[in-house]
């Protein structure tokens, strides 16, 4: 999507390759929404370690990612002995699968490469088809997210307030992103609409990354207190809630995301609100059965009792920030714990329709759905 | 209540007066939960000013300081002129009112006290009623927070899981607090169970204030952020909610509290757990007549846009924290925007029960009872 640079505006992807310099390029994320820096991953290794450290992060971003750095790894191998090259292959394969564990779209992403590299006869063609499948795999991943915003277009209409939640916005993925996507392209159809971004404690993705796209396209927003949101719905104030998934069950219809969706699903159904979830293929779970079943990470007690952000006084909206280091802060008393549960699960009744690359859906017709879904035996 | 400081642990009231000195002595809440600190605000213009700059906030506890500063005023006059000591007490008075203009309670515990004052037939019987005064209306808050406390904690069994939403605490009060007390009067009854505190953006107060009480009280307690009680409840690890108000509507049970608890009563609701509200007869406003009349504050967005703590290296949990300064920090994208509403209301058919001095009511059951609830006509 765009972004405005010292007055010109231009368009950027999230994880890109340049060929010449065989470095995977992506936009620094840790930085942002304070600073906006593109890095370069100048060999597989920093790829993966940019994928570890959160360099980049979103499902469709790090499948991508991890994609073009197999292919980086592989351009990077010198001579035409394709054994040695494969197992060269295998081992930046392993590296790159290793560098967030629990994830499964760099693996899903990097099989893809690998099923195609398999067609070439000699290293210089697995090279060659293997950088072809990871742009495939870019593309194929902004192609989604286009189908998600032209489905999901439909659903806006000028004058509407549309409530958020967390980050399912184009930095998660390649571009134009899952839960944004309605938005990005209602607002290209000229429609008019504001959307309240709910902060998203305790990583308050919302009010840093979903604000800063929302900033950048230029599309009306306020960010909101996550309690605000049912106060806002008792007035009236909100429309329609679009949020994104991790993982969404097929058999199901459940919707596993980030922690406080749940709640802001069951404020939707009490207010008679239209609750949607937009989500690209990659993540619906075909295999689990519950639920209840879904691992919920409880994460670091330190992201609930204190802060990330730029020190400084306060000063008018929109003035240049001064290049601040983020610095934490302990907003909680010193000898308390916390909780810090990372996901919720909300349940197929309180989802008023999946918005996918394939069309929208009620959650429980996945299922009977699975063949145009994606679903594999 | 108990405050431990290097290991000594005494009691303390939030407001108290040294007639010695003439001051009134206060929790600096403002440091909290960082620093432990009592200030001395040794003339009325010091107290009025510890009112306006918040070092004392929270109902009963700016109304008692109001009451002290009015008795600290009167004591300060020199001289025997009944009527020069009117017109001094009248612009005392004045003063301590206009140091919070839109809290009732610290011109409800002023009345009080000058129509004991007005019993005096001299300039010193009526100082001396004053004090007294004064210390009746804060023993007074006292004996309500008791009574709150000993019906509440019937509701208290061992074992159970406990969410509370900012900071209805003592240090709210002048000792004990509203949703607190039950759980204080439930703990010398020998009954163990631990408190969720959400920590309630964007101010904090159940991060910061709620804690520390619990954490100064030995009570066992997490902290965990507004988004993740849904998730708790779903998975069956709360019982019971308990919080408190800034403002119940005696004709129709509605209430008012901190942005958040309407969704915390929904959220309850949907999942059976009773939900509490406790409150001192002194919020009950026996006038209004709909909850959407109530007045919902719009505070400033800088409060959503970022947070107030300590910065320091993340440290063992319980090591001293070195006296650090609290800062700003800005957390949000700096080019956007946020709405900030201060309060919600919550509808009486959410409400399992308000728990009051005279007893535990049902919402509706309020008006029927009015003249047991301190109703005046």
């Amino acid at each position: 999507m765009n972004v405005t640079i010292r007055g010109r505006t231009q368009h950027f992807r999230t994880v890109t390759f340049d060929r010449a310099r065989n470095s995977v390029l992506l936009i620094e994320q840790r930085l942002l929404p304070h600073e906006f820096k593109i890095v370069a991953a100048e060999n597989f290794q920093e790829t993966a370690r940019a994928i570890t450290d959160m360099v980049v992060r979103g499902a469709g971003a790090i499948g991508a990612t991890a994609a073009y750095g197999l292919a980086q790894g592989a351009l990077a191998f010198r001579g035409g002995d394709l054994k040695r090259f494969s197992r060269h292959v295998e081992a930046v394969y392993r590296t790159l699968a290793d560098a967030r564990p629990t994830a499964v779209d760099p693996v899903n992403a990097m099989n893809d490469v690998r099923r195609e590299m398999a067609r070439g006869g000699t290293v210089a063609e697995q090279q060659s088809l293997a950088l072809a499948a990871a742009e495939e795999f870019a593309n194929e991943d902004v192609r989604h997210c286009e189908a998600i915003g032209r489905h999901g277009a439909k659903l806006i209409r000028s004058g509407m307030k549309i409530l958020t939640h967390c980050n399912a916005g184009w930095l998660a993925f390649v571009d134009i992103g899952s839960a944004t996507a309605p938005m990005y392209a209602a607002q290209a159809q000229g429609k008019k609409f504001h959307v309240f971004c709910d902060e998203t404690r305790p990583r308050s993705q919302g009010a840093t990354l979903t604000a800063w796209e929302l900033a950048q396209q230029k599309i009306s927003h306020q960010i909101i207190a996550d309690n605000a949101a049912g106060h806002l719905m008792q007035r009236g104030e909100i429309d329609m809630v679009i949020v994104g998934s991790d993982r969404t069950l097929g058999r199901t219809g459940e919707v596993t995301n980030k922690i406080g969706t749940y709640t802001k699903a069951v404020l939707a159904t009490r207010h008679k609100i239209p609750f949607y979830v937009a989500i690209p293929l990659s993540t619906i779970d075909w295999n689990l059965k519950r639920g209840f079943d879904i691992p919920i990470e409880d994460r670091h007690e330190s992201e609930v009792l204190g802060a990330w952000g730029v020190q400084e006084r306060l000063k008018a909206k929109g003035q240049k920030l001064k290049d601040g280091k983020r610095v934490y802060i302990r907003v909680a008393n010193p000898t308390s714990g916390a909780r810090n549960p990372g996901f919720d699960v909300t349940p197929p009744e309180l989802i008023t329709g999946i918005i996918t690359p394939a069309g929208i859906f009620k959650p429980k017709e996945l299922w009977k759905q699975r063949h145009k879904l994606g679903f594999q035996q």
